[in-house]
């Protein structure tokens, strides 16, 4: 089982990456896996790991990391929102012109590699308060990275109607809790709030309590990705896009919950700072979602934002929260 | 008043062309034609027409023909479906690279020209019997054609959002009747079977007769590419994607229509054909659909199926049906 992540000194792909030689795809343990991205990230010590450094716009690079014996391409690469809203062209590369590479570059390969792709729910526009999205729903974007993320979408879809590739679409919710830093995402704050004050720091929220999101945690989105990996494509026909299901809540819930783990001084780090242009943005987001297809096909939510929450202090603060500042 | 018309050498870019050269756009005369294409076609003899020979797809081209003065651009050049089946990377090249390299060029000049483009039903997938289309009707296509088309289709309406062009796209249904030879479309027979016996030839039919088509004629679609052309898109928002209204006729009441106009004797020369491929494709377009948006937005259908004839019979025969033959 040879593998390629692109993007895979990314936050997601590190954690695949440690998923896949761990457990492997469907009990078939990693034989090699190849990391490709802009540069290298933490050493793993294991001689199935190689990083390749490139740009994955270049053709050159693309040819190059899609080895006639690639099984499985998670295709990870992308521009983030923030970005591919301030530089068009670049996120234009990224998202759509380097997705076509690689998907070209696996059809050019004797046996047409499954090819697994991270969407986003950007690629829908704003809906009516009753309205449910579903994987069949009609796609609208508002942005840039949403409409790279529709376009790429397509090419996939099609590669795969034409038996060039065996992909499958993941369209993710927003990730929270994510580790790091903040970033210019709008969503950024939804990793913020919890992230931020777990660790001790204060983080600025700039929408009201009562916003509503739609979340998926960091180990449920790893676990989606590795279950697309293996999963039996002829059950899905042409309809090879999945809207992940996620957990909806509002920020007060979150709230809640961080006081619940972090206690109140955790909860007293968070303070309001509207900010409008995040608050259009999130509130033009779609709230209710059918997933039956995706929980049908065997992909698992989180059980609700206390699990997010217990994952993201074991998996990333090693168990441990910041004490009371006295 | 200076326009651009890609594929501008071709069956509707001409006919666009003398619409515009007679009647301008909402009362204003074109005072610059640009008709690029591959190669020249009819000499119009009309100091304000000039051809643009060159590949749609090269860069240098298009950067040549946007030129800073151009107010409207009708991107018309395209790859029809059943080319794109038969050479993938043709029609990826001209139906998706060339409109991002039109849009690109359109964005880098000064005032942000307006651009019509047209598109097509083909983006729809099958449908229930009993569902309705309309312009926000999810997409869904099964041909290279058609996922080049919505690809294209999401690039003009970001482009557009972002203040790059002021772009619309018309997408149409099947032309009926079309002049000329028949093509690789499965559509073709469409036009053949009105066309060829008017004619005094023979025409195979490969579908039943109780087969429904959605049909526009060449003189509406001309006309909606001009009404395009002036429309304010301030009340379009940023939905710019319009499904022209079409006529749903049955072949038998396209072969009535033909009966009444050429005689029986041209009726006798459709044949039956039964042609198995052909019958699986055109049953999977959509037969229903909604149009009171465009209808609303000033896109006018055919009467129906006999005002389409007699105006085919009036443009492309001189008003001369074949007679008998003896």
């Amino acid at each position: 089982m040879n593998i390629l992540i692109t993007g895979g000194a990314g936050f997601l792909g590190l954690r695949l990456a440690k998923t896949l030689l761990n457990d492997g795809v469907d009990g078939v343990a990693a034989s090699r896996l190849v990391l490709a991205d802009r540069a290298t990230g933490p050493d793993f010590d294991d001689p199935r790991v190689s990083y390749a450094i490139g740009d994955i716009a270049d053709p050159a690079f693309v040819n190059r990391i899609v080895t006639d014996d690639i099984d499985i391409v998670f295709h990870l690469a992308a521009v983030v929102s923030g970005q591919a809203e301030a530089d068009f062209d670049l996120g234009l590369r990224v998202n759509i012109d380097a997705s076509r590479l690689v998907l070209n570059a696996c059809r050019h390969n004797a046996d047409h590699p499954r090819v697994v792709f991270t969407s986003s729910v950007a690629v829908f526009g704003p809906v009516a308060a009753d309205e449910t999205i579903g994987d069949a729903t009609a796609v609208d974007p508002r942005s840039s990275y949403g409409m790279e993320k529709a376009s790429a979408e397509l090419l996939l879809k099609e590669y795969s109607r034409r038996g060039f590739v065996d992909g499958i679409v993941l369209r993710l919710p927003t990730i929270s809790v994510r580790p790091g830093r903040p970033n210019q995402a709008a969503s950024s704050f939804a990793s913020g709030i919890i992230r931020e004050p777990l660790s001790g720091s204060g983080s600025p929220c700039p929408v009201p309590g009562s916003t509503g999101l739609w979340l998926l945690s960091p180990r449920r989105a790893v676990e989606a990705m590795v279950t697309a990996a293996s999963l039996d494509t002829s059950a899905l026909g042409t309809a090879r896009v999945i809207n992940l299901p996620g957990i909806s809540v509002t920020v007060d819930e979150m709230l809640a919950v961080l006081a619940d783990v972090g206690g109140p001084h955790a909860r007293a780090l968070v303070t309001a700072a509207p900010d409008p242009a995040v608050e259009k943005i999130v509130a033009s987001w779609p709230r209710s979602w059918d997933h039956d297809r995706a929980v049908g096909l065997g992909f698992c939510g989180d059980a609700n934002f206390r699990a997010i929450v217990d994952a993201f202090v074991e998996d990333d603060l090693d168990g441990q929260v910041a004490a009371v500042a006295v």
